[in-house]
């Protein structure tokens, strides 16, 4: 057996969860039957080390964030998660960094009923695909083009955290070691509103996760849409360790910091007194921080005198497209 | 528009053609509507740079190949290509590079009516990874795990040039200038065999593609099979150059040289005179080469003294292992 073979036996272990995969990891490719009346909502996504996270980053973090990015793909779509393709390209076979990335990446998966049905594993570069498919009814999905003027735009969670734990280990900013503690996890697992896209189906006009930043996500929607939009930078919804820094810093992290895993969607007036019934039970909060507007653009209001720097994003997530 | 941007506008200007995609790329995923009746054929393969193709391999050439070794594995399971995703990680931005990388990625999906429907691309080290969707009806698959004590083993096409064009580029065989001319297309660009798998559907009771070597994927049918096998050697189908060859180094490169898109196949005694109708038009040629057996093992017959050293498999596809 070789090194890599072992890894397949690594990945091998893991029992068939779910009846829709007819034949798993093990043949030139997987079987798996489509449900009836459904379309695929298919994602990928590559983490890359040095590139979308610090060299050093614990593997269970990167097992469960590999993951989450992609769920969160398939949560703006609106769509109930199902299957994983696997691509992993390892510099070394480190057992126990494989056993580590396992724990985070499976744990993630049973939670959400997802089965790995096939992959590779290669030497190279520490990098990581997942490739995603949900299933959505036709006509379901929450797309980015369907936004409306009067439409109310809404994000979940709280922005800008990840940014800012990231500019910490970065040295870039500091904090008190307890704040950080307390963000850290928005940057290395981060929750995917799954639920909150499932809960939307039948209510946003439109819908996406905003991994790029708030300002550039919303800008897709506007752009997709052919509508602008005004935010009210008081309703952004911020942690009280943003609140903890200066208003300009704050608002920049949350409107184009990365790498929060939360959607920000829109909805028409009539439909604003679902959201209370929709959101009841899930446990993530929603926040209203803005309303789309005819006239294209984004303007920025409720603070005197800010303006946005698009230039002071570095992030580094900022270099990688989705096609 | 960031580099990255262009790239995205690059894949983008390929026209929808299929009606099964009912949102391409540009939004969080792409939703994509199942046939009825029949199950997905998902399969993924990663080509990395100096682990599965030589520094400097011209870029179309490599748009070609990404693409081919994962229709090999499609047709190795009988299913008809439907659906690509992409993910394109790049050192640097480099136009031309990136138009002759298209030129021979959609040359290749549009003569099979692929769609590429999303993916992502990424700055690091120069790394393609392909993930396809394919057809096919319930029950009707080409699987590892069907080869049955009686049945006989074919291949399409001829062995081993892949592997000794390999050798040749990097300076461990030397053949003719002209020699090397004729099978070099046989390492850069290979032809998947999807009309085989697909005529193949109602014949075969097993199949496999063989890029990893005849000897070592023919194993993977004995293993899931629970059968052996016996092949005879002067059966194999080889070109004139391998012929050329030392009929030891012949052999080895036909048994175990890797990359070769083939398909190795098994069929029962009954449906044997199938195949003439099958392949009838099909300009891909197919051998028998020996016969499945109750015993265990891979036996090698029909040269005295020949024995297959395992070791002596040097191709660097082989720190490669599908999930």
């Amino acid at each position: 057996m070789t090194e890599f073979e072992l890894i397949t036996h690594y990945f091998q272990a893991h029992p068939n969860t779910r009846s829709d995969v007819i034949l798993s990891i093990g043949d030139d490719a997987a079987l798996l039957l489509p449900p009836a009346n459904q379309l695929l909502a298919v994602t990928t996504d590559t983490l890359i080390e040095g590139v979308h996270f610090l060299p050093g980053t614990a593997p269970q973090t990167l097992g469960h964030k590999s993951l989450a990015v992609s769920l969160s793909d398939l949560a703006a779509m609106g769509a109930e998660p199902a299957w994983i393709v696997l691509s992993l390209s390892l510099p070394t076979i480190d057992e126990s960094w494989l056993s580590a990335f396992c724990e985070g990446f499976f744990s993630l998966s049973n939670s959400y009923h997802l089965q790995l049905v096939g992959g590779n594993t290669t030497r190279g570069q520490l990098s990581i695909s997942t490739h995603l498919t949900g299933f959505i009814p036709a006509g379901k999905a929450l797309r980015r083009d369907g936004a409306k003027p009067g439409d109310f735009i809404y994000v979940t969670g709280c922005l800008g955290d990840a940014a800012l734990a990231l500019a910490c280990l970065q040295g870039k900013a500091a904090i008190p070691a307890a704040d950080l503690t307390i963000i850290k996890p928005r940057l290395e697992t981060p929750t995917p509103r799954v639920a909150a896209g499932l809960a939307l189906r039948d209510i946003a006009t439109a819908a996406i996760d905003i991994s790029d930043g708030l300002a550039a996500d919303l800008g897709h929607i506007l752009q997709q849409s052919n509508v602008g939009a005004a935010l009210n930078l008081r309703d952004l919804p911020l942690s009280k360790t943003l609140q903890n820094l200066s208003q300009d810093r704050g608002f920049h992290l949350a409107l184009s910091g990365g790498d929060d895993y939360e959607l920000c969607f829109t909805v028409s007036p009539e439909k604003v007194s679902l959201l209370e019934g929709a959101f009841l039970g899930l446990d993530i909060t929603y926040q209203k921080i803005g309303v789309i507007k005819q006239e294209r653009g984004l303007k920025l209001e409720g603070v005197e005198g800010f303006t946005l720097k698009n230039e002071g994003h570095d992030h580094f997530l900022k270099n990688k497209t989705c096609l």
